[in-house]
């Protein structure tokens, strides 16, 4: 299945895409996209309901996150081989972890604001996990039981901000809007492998990331399995787990993106983003 | 006013601490203390109200958090003058940013537990700065309304994990248990000057933390309109200011935490804890 939130900003209601890309609304059946819609009980309740029966609404809609009240939006760096080349890193002997604040989240076409003060500002198009069980201290082997789904992730990223400023990453990756996800979340069972997915991220036409998610350094198991070695995981918390090459960062000269760029982005099977930078308010 | 939470984990009610140190039933004027009730309108609320009349409940009670449904909960490494040679590091020029997950929150009294694999387990008395209204581009002179109050953080810190699995911090600061917040919540207007608070520190009986929140290289003004240059800060947003000398990574030799170590820690005006170090599950 493939769950979405619609509506505008805070207003937005459950839904699911149907096999003929229609929303259906999922009101009726959970009352959000969040942990408590994400358990295997829950997702068992939606996938049991007949979708048919389910109201349509117009395409038209704003597409929100398609995730609500994210509790850790935990994100893995260095996680392509061929990304820690052009940034000049070497291969990490385990995921290197850093957190974006949740208040970065926003819907997969609203537009990425370029903060004030910002002149690195670049991109990182991302697969991320979405937690459907608490985990903690799980083995690989069981890891993708507490998997709920897949999602498109934008790490919208500031460089200055991040680099060279203090050392901590984190100052660089949380500002508001630097976190878009979605169109929808797909669950586990629909996806087959996703270690075999095409990931691509242009700006204005010109595409600078081309890769496969087969290129990643640490799966999803062995992420999701890694990190609760650190700390609980809950239902609704999403990984995002890393970019391939490609960033803007990582061009000769570096390119980075400013007002009026527009920035096109997807997973194979997890949908597509379409971004404007915009102006700090 | 002193607000807290009382009840056990996850059945927490709203209380307020009385001038004769009894714990007063919130739950008639506020159904949590969380960033709705956080609110400047909310806090006048909670303040007109006759608390003679507010039911008394006992002081056996479990604690829990002062903070529910904290969005974002931010540390500021490296605040304190002395802290910073006694770690090695440069005193920063402008403060340095991680992240705690949410998860790691729990109430001032419970139990650190001592991860699997950890054997540099740390601590860090801190001054907690609670945010009551979204903040965005915030003057320094302005910061002050934006902070609803103040608390006494535990920054737990594994530094193994911290410093010797990737470089980014996170990783050591987020374990389930590493974020004792409380016991209570001191409103902004109680708290004349949070720049002249003794913050202590002990294990066992041994003091080793106590200085006062006056060395701090930031201040809470400082930082509210600091971090709200990289994004927007939520009622409900905890920004932990850093810790003062004195951890187990500052002794010689090192001295580092072990199940059965009591903990006892405090800020002038902000209330006391004590921990508790537990085996992990």
């Amino acid at each position: 299945m493939k769950l979405l939130r619609f509506g505008e900003p805070g207003k937005e209601r459950p839904g699911l895409l149907d096999s003929q890309q229609q929303i259906r609304d999922l009101s009726s059946v959970v009352s959000d996209i969040d942990g408590d819609s994400l358990s295997p009980d829950s997702i068992a309740r939606i996938k049991a309901c007949d979708i048919a029966t389910l109201p349509v609404v117009s395409n038209a809609q704003r597409i929100g996150a398609c995730v609500n009240r994210v509790g850790k939006f935990i994100c893995i760096g260095l996680n392509y081989v061929d990304h820690c080349e052009e940034t000049g890193q070497a291969v990490p002997a385990e995921p290197v972890v850093f957190m974006k604040a949740t208040s970065a989240i926003t819907g997969p076409n609203d537009g990425v604001v370029k903060p004030r003060g910002s002149d690195k500002l670049d991109w990182e198009v991302e697969m991320g996990i979405v937690i459907g069980r608490e985990a903690s201290y799980v083995d690989e082997a069981d890891a993708a039981e507490y998997i709920a789904g897949y999602c498109v992730v934008h790490d919208v990223s500031e460089r200055s901000f991040q680099l060279e400023r203090g050392g901590q990453w984190d100052k660089g990756k949380g500002c508001d809007t630097f976190g878009p996800i979605g169109p929808y979340l797909v669950t586990a069972d629909e996806l087959e492998n996703p270690l075999d997915l095409g990931i691509w991220l242009s700006v204005n036409g010109k595409m600078y990331q081309n890769s496969s998610t087969k290129n990643m350094v640490f799966g999803p198991a062995k992420l999701v399995s890694y990190l609760s070695q650190f700390m609980s995981l809950q239902p609704g918390d999403i990984i995002s787990t890393g970019t391939p090459p490609g960033v803007g960062l990582g061009q000769t000269p570096p390119v980075y993106l400013n007002v009026g760029d527009k920035i096109s982005l997807g997973v194979a099977g997890l949908g597509e983003q379409t971004q404007t930078v915009l102006p700090s308010p």
